[in-house]
């Protein structure tokens, strides 16, 4: 379990982060769609590590290579492979911490769940994987924009304590491309790039959170039970790694509102049904309404800081041991790509099973 | 898509609020357990609605009839079958409503996907398909409980501003039963049960958090990469009816530590590995931790006040209606154990896949 | 694993021989679709015991019992639910099988599978479940015919060594039912009858041939590599009870044939691609080509026969037994609905796998 | 969907015949296993074309690399991935058949299907995509000959008409490869060899049958509805190119026996459940029975040949043509190692699946 995502648009992913390759086959294309594929390297770049002094600097250049399902410059139907060779590894670093359980990673999970564990850079618990999704998610995107009016955005809304004032209707991709941190509140984002710094220096690390907006989906995507809309994003959000939390609409804070606040209105929009507010976040009972789908992500501080932390080894001797290695002290600019990945993803898919539906 | 839930446990649902039955299909059960139905049914009570003056006076027995996959009271590896016979459904009370989209309501998502909905009780969205996820958890309980120490506990941790002061590791399921609120707090538990009267007598509604813990789930269940185990936890949760948020762990709060401060450090415990500190809630990485997995969803207010509101007909005219009929003022005490189902499905699907890992 | 069948058109079964009810689940109905339920009904009788002098005596009505998924006689999207109580049971007989393994039964497979197993008529191993098929078989029959004209006959092709002769594309339903063997060819018929009336005097029982042809299926259904219309369609025909074999098109006659004179030509009729052979039957590379599918399934004779039989017991010790009870000498006749039903399920399940496709 | 097969053995699969690269990522594996790469390679070359005079000159390497999932030589329950790069095409073969539908081939329904078509050595459509699955195959042989006695022998049975005389139980892979057309029957085989090299002189193709054994099973494997054992096996087998007919024991020839004849009774054998005879062929409602599993699949003759042949083009203009290029004049001596593969594929799916069953 767990290397393929979706149902009909189906993403397989392979590759550890200090392997040959990392890849992504992407199953359930429908056909005769133009790839293209300068803007799917463009969406990769925005994930690339090496982009800014905010980032780890082990430097990748991540150049997408499709090895199957296109003809032409178009899908076929088949299978749309695209890999990516790992060049910029540097496995020593993790020598030191191979035979110990580094607090805040997944290292004593794999060793008891495999009974080993590549440690080299993570292994496939690695963020690296993440690059075989925001590769999906932009095949995704490119299927849906050949087709319908809808665009993703996402951006840093918080680092630490540190939060963004933002109006969720104005927001563009250039606006949170203009700054580092990803934070389109330029007062914001400059004290977020302060404590970040601030952070780095003292080789620590800061969380964050990551909002979005999913604009023009129409109404009557999603199912009722157990495959809501929403909780399939809560599923592709919380398998993002160091997501904590996810929320729709008012989420937390809805639970504090009444019942008569919080239902949006159905009212007449140039003869559309529209709702003047948002509480619901886009989705009712699983299914979109036709309002723009508002999400918001929590990420925790990135694991790997390089202070002095204690744990115990493999054979169950406490030890201490600090980092060493390249890493980004705030995992938060790099996490904006994500969201939108997994939004596009399950855009996708649930784009395809309302076509399976047969309304006839 | 969407009826069923699990993959190697995998739980199929079906029936309507106002239809003749609703059931579920349990698919996956080991053979050789003996399940107490007692127990089962003890379960499903409470979840029944009337059962206290704070839920919904609809009067529904709901008393399990086990049709499939018992033999001499054991489970024999073909698929358990549980039905539930509706009786005290009103349909006329949603004849008023049944031409229009009630805000807060699938109502017009249903009628974009579908074209065509069952409006008495909201159909196949009403909350009342949880009691088959409620059987299906309970036997998922007794399946694990068979083999392992593990305990599920749920609690009202908040009603809207109302947060309860509770010490996780010393919580019972009689601590949470001992007021009809489900909190366990008994002083906020006043405050939530006047406010709740209070909102009910105004016709309105509130919303709120429910907590829970899973204790004893040993280390190394879980999946790395999309079917991470909080992932699968957070779809499971926001698939219940009015959640609008999911956090593990230190959740959105953690978002504001420092890296430094929130890596749980691994100590020997007894010669165990163990972590003095729990930010992670139980997973690492997609993995459990053998630490206590602990999570919070948020509960929007129920969409059903009886206040006056603005929406549209299926035919887009503008009306104003006032909802009749019963109806929980607040959620929260009946979503307490929709919450321990979400969570026994999504370990009891776990374990059954790390035993298919085959290790040797 | 195993108790449902289909992607997208997902039939769930459950129940035993002698349990309370057969069911099944049908998810993925197209929405607003009139279902007739007489002819479901009609439909199911075929497949009833019962039905002439060559089936087995047990008499159950098996009249149908929709729960849930109908409004106002439609499909809605939400899950359909049959069930079907039982009533002639006569679980005395097999009491004196119930320590022993029965030649050409599962019950050893079961046996070593589970540890446990429900022995009253077979449990879920019994052919009763294959009711549960028949019904979602008939959903999906009126489905496909409320949008296309397709149409799915089988006839019994063979009994023991008597092979009928039938012009595949002259046969009709009303051919097939109007002789008891369910052979449209009465001569061979007639001396099918002569020979299943002698084994059943005799103890013993007969094996054979169904049949099938689906007609005005379009080309383009079915799909690639593992997932072949011809792949899934030996799966649904391989997972009847007592099916040993099946062919497509020329099957294990076609292997003795040149490619020159295998290849079916393309032509053009009325200005449609057509061809003069159909040597394919209806499938080119796992995808329909618009010509007649057709296929032939081999049935093993009935293993229940009224014999002296050898085996041995749960304890290992080697005994001698007769069965005792009400069985079919042969299963032929009641074979041909469920070979229809094996393809009407796959057909619905291919023709949403097709929408799902998002050609523009 | 279709480029995936298995449940907890899942092999993905990608490339098409004329691109950059076959490949597949086999998710699943046990953590642990080591795994001899230049056995998998022994298998993979008993696939590849250009071995002997009697197949296609094409001349491909299929060098295995194995880009990730191995560590130290071992699984890690990451993904395997093995890919092969594609060297000696000869796109410009296909160019006189790129607008026109090839008959017996796929042509024609992936014009219907998707409206594209990658033309060049048929895509994806290509038998050169089964590389992928016996590479599967070959981790899914170790990972159960790491555990259990079982060995997998395919043969191939017929050619046209002429049958190999076979000792079942006495066959060994070494024999089956003593001869160039992969029959262990050197009389037969030395008939067979020259009828191949008649038809290929003619510009014709044949048919045949290959067969297959599977020794060592455990009694237990399987499942009792849809995914019985034979039922996921025939599957397998008909997603093969070319295979147009699946039987398993006594198959189509036991259709023609009496039950009391047919029934295998159960006896003991040092101890052990056996059955002196093995007309069940392994599998008795779709678990096994601890006997050989014994199959035969019918595979049409080679739909390439070099004759004239008559066909309709994209714009349906009446065409005749030639097929030039290099093709197998008969499939059957590579068609071996895929019916092996399936079978490994299949067993390794149900070993994992019964381990999942949680037999306590």
């Amino acid at each position: 379990m767990s290397n393929t995502t979706g149902r009909l648009f189906r993403a397989t992913t392979f590759g550890e982060s200090h392997g040959e390759m990392m890849g992504v086959v992407i199953d359930g294309c429908p056909p005769g769609v133009v790839i293209d594929l300068p803007q799917v390297q463009a969406d990769l770049d925005r994930r690339r590590p090496g982009q800014t002094h905010l980032t780890t600097p082990r430097d990748e250049r991540d150049t997408l290579r499709v090895v199957s399902g296109l003809f032409d410059g178009s899908t076929t139907g088949s299978p749309l492979t695209i890999v990516f060779e790992n060049q910029d590894t540097r496995s020593r670093d993790y020598q030191g911490t191979k035979d110990l359980f580094r607090p805040g990673h997944a290292d004593y999970g794999y060793h008891m769940r495999y009974g080993v564990r590549d440690h080299r850079g993570g292994g496939r618990a690695s963020a690296r994987e993440t690059i075989s999704r925001v590769a999906a998610g932009a095949i995704g995107r490119q299927i849906l924009q050949d087709r319908f009016d809808i665009d993703v955005i996402a951006w840093v809304s918080s680092v630490g304590s540190i939060e963004a004032a933002i109006d969720v209707m104005e927001i563009s991709r250039a606006d949170v491309d203009s700054h580092p941190t990803r934070c389109p509140d330029l007062r914001a984002a400059k004290e977020m790039e302060a404590n970040i710094q601030a952070a780095k220096a003292a080789g620590d690390t800061l969380g964050g959170c990551v909002s979005a907006v999913a604009k023009g989906v129409p109404a009557g995507w999603g199912a009722p039970v157990f495959d809501k809309f929403e909780a399939d994003l809560a599923k592709a959000c919380l398998s993002l790694p160091a997501c904590k939390g996810f929320e729709i609409g008012s989420g937390f804070a809805g639970t504090q509102m009444k019942g008569s606040d919080h239902n949006d209105e159905f009212t007449l929009d140039n003869g559309l049904v529209s709702s003047p507010t948002n509480h619901a976040g886009g989705v009712l009972g699983g299914i979109t309404s036709g309002q723009p789908i508002q999400i918001k992500c929590a990420f925790k501080p990135v694991s790997t800081h390089f202070k002095q932390q204690r744990t115990v080894t493999k054979d169950l001797d406490p030890v201490e041991f600090k980092n060493v290695g390249r890493h980004d002290p705030c995992v938060l600019p790099r996490a904006v790509p994500l969201v939108e990945a997994a939004l596009w993803l399950t855009l996708t898919d649930h784009y395809l099973i309302t076509l399976s539906l047969g309304r006839s």
